[in-house]
This record gives C-alpha cells, sequence and structure tokens, in this order.
C-alpha cells in the first residue's frame, strides 16, 4: 500500500497516509494477517498449510516511466519485476498475477505483443503464472497495474516489524545504480556503449527482483524484518523504523553505492539514499548472528552489505560518515504525490 | 479477461482476443483450475478446501465513467461492484480486494474520501475487506483497477462452460435499466423525480452485483453454466454459447426488460440486448430442473426469468418475436475496443 492518499491529507505524504488507512481500514477478519501498510497483504486462508502474499502496483505513462525511455518488452519487464519485489521482501514465492491494461489508440499491435513478451517471459515473472487481467482502451497514457500472489514456504513470511535496537541493517545489491540509469535516459546518454551504462540502464529498465534472496533470508532465521527498496532509502528506511518501532544510524561509507556514476556527473552516495527504484531488500538482523548470516548466506546470490544498524531512539535515523560526523536522513526519496515525473 | 486484447489482432473483437490469450497463456499450473477467458480465474489452492476466485476489472475516466456523471461515492461503489459481478458469476463469496488508483492533481480530497467511503461501504463490498493497493498521481484522467477474492461454498464454483442443447436460458433481475440510466445522463435527463428515473440511474451508477443469488445458483445443483451480463446479451450470450459449444434461441418476448424506457425514446429491447452493463446473471439449466429451479429459488432474491434455450448449433444465436420470426442475434453490446466512449 505505498502511495496510498489519505483523504484527509494534503497529497504530500505517503508515511503519514499509510498510517491513516491502517487505522482506517483494520484487518478485521480472522484470515487477514497484515492488511494495508506492509510490502504486501497477507493471509492465512481456511486450510492452505501456507500464508498468501498480495501485492498490487501501478506503473503510469509519464509518472513512472516514458515511453521513449523504454521497450514494450523492457516495460513488461519492470511491471512484473515491482510487483514481485513486494512478494521478495515477504520470503513469498511468487505463484499468479493479473494484469490491467489501459492504452491508448495509437499502440500498435506489436507494442502489445512484445509488452505480454516480457511480461511473462520466464526470467522476469520467476515462477508466476498469469492467469487473467483487464484490457481497455484508454484516452491518457498507458496504464499498467499488476496484482501479484506469492505463497510462503514453511509458513515463513516476514513483514517491516518485528526489528529490534541494535540489529544490524543489510541491503541486498548495489543502491543508486537504478538512479544513475535514470540519470543517463534523462541526460540523452543512453547508449549502451560502456559495461557501467549498460548495467545502469537495465537497473532502472528491467530491475532484478530479489524473490531468490528474500526466500532465503525468510527461511534462514536470522532476519527479524524485511521490505524492499522501491522510493529509495531515504524514504523506506524510515517505515521500517515506524514499522519496528525503532531508529536507526547508516554509516554512509558502508553503503554498496553504483560509484560509476561519478563519472556521468552524479554524487553516488546521494543517489543510493533518495534515488529508488533499485528494488533491493532492506532487512535487520541480530548483530549475534552476523557471523552465521554472512557465512550461511549462499555465494552465488546477490551480495549482501551492512549499511547500519536499528536503535532504540524510535522515529530518529541519523547518518554519519567519516569526518563528517552525524546528522539526520534527509526524506527525498520518490514519493508519487511530491516528486516531479520521472 | 473480458477486453484482453490479443497483439495479432486489430482492436475490433474482443471474443477473438480472449479465444487467442487463452492459447498463448495456457493454466500449467496444478493449482489453476481456470485461466483466463471466464469471469475469474479459479484457483485450488495446496491444503484450501475451498477453490478461490480472482478477478480484475478496471474502470476508466471518459471510456467507462464521466466524473460529471457520477458522483465519488456512487463511483467507489461501481469500481467494486464490477468485480464483485465476476464473483457472483463463478458462485463465489467475496473475501478480499485490492485497489489501484490513479488521480489527476485537480481532485480534492474530499472526492477521494468519498470514493473509499463508496469502496468500502459494507452494502457495496458485501463482506470483501480492502487489503491494499497502490495510489499514484495521473497525468490522464482517473483510473481505477480493482483485483477481488472469492472463496467457494463446499468446493463449487459454475463456469461459462458446461451448458447443454436444450437448458434453459435464465437471467436474474432486468435487462436493459442500466442502459437506459446511461441514456437519461447522456441526453441531460438526470433529474430523479420519478421512481423509474430513480431505477434507471442507480442501475448504472450503482449496481447490486448479485453475489448471493450468484451463491444460491452455485449450491443449487440445477445450473449447468453460469456468467454475469457485463457487455450486454448480444455480446455475453455469445460468450458462454463458444465457452459450452452450444447455440442459443433467444424469446425477446420473453426478456425481463425496462419497459419504462419507452417514454424517454429508448427501445427496451434493444437496450436489454445491447445496452451492456447490467451486471445480471445468465446461466442455463437442464429443462427437467425447471420446476425445482423455480419453486426452490427463493422468493427474495432478485427475480429469475426463462429467457430462451440452447441447442446444438454451436455458435449460432438466433432471436425470435411473435410475428417477427427468427433472426439471428446481432453482436452490439459494449466491447473496450469497438464502441465510442460513453
Amino acid at each position: 500500500m505505498q502511495g496510498m492518499q489519505h483523504p484527509l491529507m494534503r497529497l504530500t505524504d505517503e508515511n503519514t497516509i499509510i498510517r491513516l488507512l491502517q487505522k482506517r481500514y483494520p484487518a478485521t477478519n480472522a484470515s487477514i494477517e497484515k492488511g494495508i501498510g506492509d510490502d504486501a497483504a497477507v493471509l492465512q486462508l481456511r486450510g492452505a498449510g501456507e500464508r498468501w502474499s498480495i501485492t498490487t502496483d501501478m506503473l503510469l505513462e509519464n509518472i513512472d516511466f516514458r515511453r521513449k525511455w523504454t521497450t514494450p518488452e523492457l516495460l513488461g519487464r519492470k511491471a512484473i519485476a515491482v510487483n514481485l519485489s513486494d512478494l521478495a521482501a515477504m520470503g513469498a514465492r511468487p505463484r499468479f498475477f493479473t494484469v490491467s491494461l489501459a492504452i491508448p489508440s495509437d499502440i500498435p499491435e506489436s507494442w502489445i505483443l512484445k509488452f505480454y513478451d516480457g511480461l511473462t517471459a520466464p526470467e522476469a515473472s520467476q515462477g508466476a503464472q498469469l492467469i487473467g487481467g483487464d484490457l481497455s482502451r484508454s484516452e491518457g497514457g498507458i496504464s499498467i497495474s499488476i496484482t501479484a500472489l506469492g505463497e510462503s514456504l514453511n509458513g515463513k513470511v516476514l513483514y517491516r516489524s518485528g526489528g529490534r535496537a541494535g540489529d544490524l541493517l543489510y541491503t541486498t545489491g548495489i543502491l543508486g545504480r537504478s538512479g544513475a540509469g535514470l540519470h543517463l535516459l534523462q541526460t540523452g546518454h543512453a547508449s549502451r556503449r560502456s559495461r557501467s551504462r549498460r548495467e545502469a540502464l537495465q537497473s532502472h529498465q528491467s530491475p532484478s527482483p530479489r524473490c531468490e534472496a528474500g526466500l532465503w533470508l525468510a527461511q534462514c532465521g536470522f532476519v527479524h524484518c524485511m521490505m524492499d527498496l522501491s522510493d529509495g532509502l531515504s524514504v523506506d528506511l524510515p517505515r521500517l523504523c515506524a514499522a519496528s518501532g525503532a531508529g536507526a544510524e547508516l554509516l554512509l561509507e558502508a553503503l554498496p553505492v553504483f560509484h560509476e556514476s561519478r563519472q556521468w556527473g552524479c554524487d553516488p552516495v546521494e543517489l543510493a539514499l533518495h534515488g529508488g527504484e533499485d528494488f533491493e531488500l532492506l532487512f535487520a538482523v541480530p548483530r549475534s548472528r552476523r557471523r552465521a548470516l554472512e557465512t550461511q548466506y549462499p555465494s552465488n546470490f546477490p551480495k549482501i552489505t551492512a549499511i547500519g544498524n536499528l536503535t532504540g531512539n524510535a522515529g530518529r535515523i541519523w547518518m554519519s560518515a567519516p569526518g563528517k560526523g552525524r546528522r539526520p536522513l534527509p526524506e527525498r526519496g520518490y514519493d508519487h504525490f511530491r516528486r516531479e515525473t520521472k
């Protein structure tokens, strides 16, 4: 329920909105283990051994993407990826999805074919099967809404809540690479002639949701809480802290940033904090399990990096850098109601 | 998967599109009892005693509705109704739903509040709980996509397939009343000063999905196949026939039409055939069970009417009227890719 807008609020603050919506529509049904406010809702259906996670995410033309900056196949891949990333954050295995697609009349059939090819490519859908949906003309731009269902393994699900003061914070992969890819597109440098450009563009146009890693982390027993980094560390970390009733300290020098973006005039640390759309996993592990986690985590999975720790100062999020001391983390990630169009 | 567009086709024929999509994305997973091509997908999840139906439907501004012709609360009610009607068609009990809402920046907070009020009003959501969703700014108009989940009772689900030659065709309620309401709005006669106007406008702006009747019909054991009438009898009946490998004969004089629309210059039979959005149920019952059905069907439910029968002439759909003989049913209902904007 990221992006959900509480009616009584100015259209400015997603976090406040989510908290208010949670109050307005509480989970009053015994089958609902988690309603509004996490990466996905979680259901314990009568008789079913496993828990089911359900998530919905939209991609809108000129808000979330520009047609000229992507291809229909890449757009299909991204549309399913942003949903599977929410399932990864719960530790759920992707199983089924539906897709609503609204398209303006100037879209040719070949575009639609390639969009569905991208959406259903095995490496993109990661085992999730297309089971239905809806399609319509649009008078505006392209509008894509996907709902994905994932199944737990051994009943294990991770939430944003559950983190404790002292827990180490980890992230998978590299942060700020997708933002660097967006920068290349925005500045008209989208040629793929170098490896670093290809990597940045791929992170932005066709991210790889961390489903395998998410599943492993839910199974390993070390992890207290988890979420995916969709809107940027500076927006998402406060959400994890709020759900866990904790604060955090971030070590900027520890962030797995995308150094190559410096050559394009970017600040890699700024992109890691605020760029958004990395679709990596953020999770917390008790300090006592650091060694167990780092030795047992499969070496062929996306690398994990400790980037700070949770504290008992609920809601206070600090970042520190060598020689620069400690200062509050400014929240400048992607907010659908605040930031300019991509 | 109504409205799904097959990429290789001209954007003209939903039925062809659905058949081609069914082939392109077959249900290859043992948990998928029904994939693309019915009112909802049906899943038999490991361990779960009941079957789960999942449906997705969009409402788009200036395609499916105009802001000036409705209120946010009525729009919320209609958005959930069109999805619950698909669950009703399976005989499923509404349980959960997610909503994606994209809104232009000129929408005030009060509008959004009322939309959610409509969406979650108990008589509108019929027991289905809002469990999550997504919300975003839109650069076009309002875009609403809902995914609803329903649970079977005693494992019983009805499909569009299963009808046999000789079965009697029934519909619930009144046909063409929603189309009459749309006519009132289109011609600027939306005052509610007479009962018939109020009924027509309510059918169009805030339809009542037939969940209770659908559940009863799935449980009673008489019904061979069922679907909901969303695009109009002339579009939907051929779909039921195609799924059942049957033809049909429709008795025009038997149709439960909305006679009051004649005073507004409408042809009630034309509206019943082609108006669309009645969200009544169409179902087939063996002739031998007619008496059992009609005596056992609860008298406090929306009335049911026999309107014709299935035949062995696959794909041939005839309509007959006293003194006018028999002629093929022209297909002129609502097709999102063919008809003008509402």
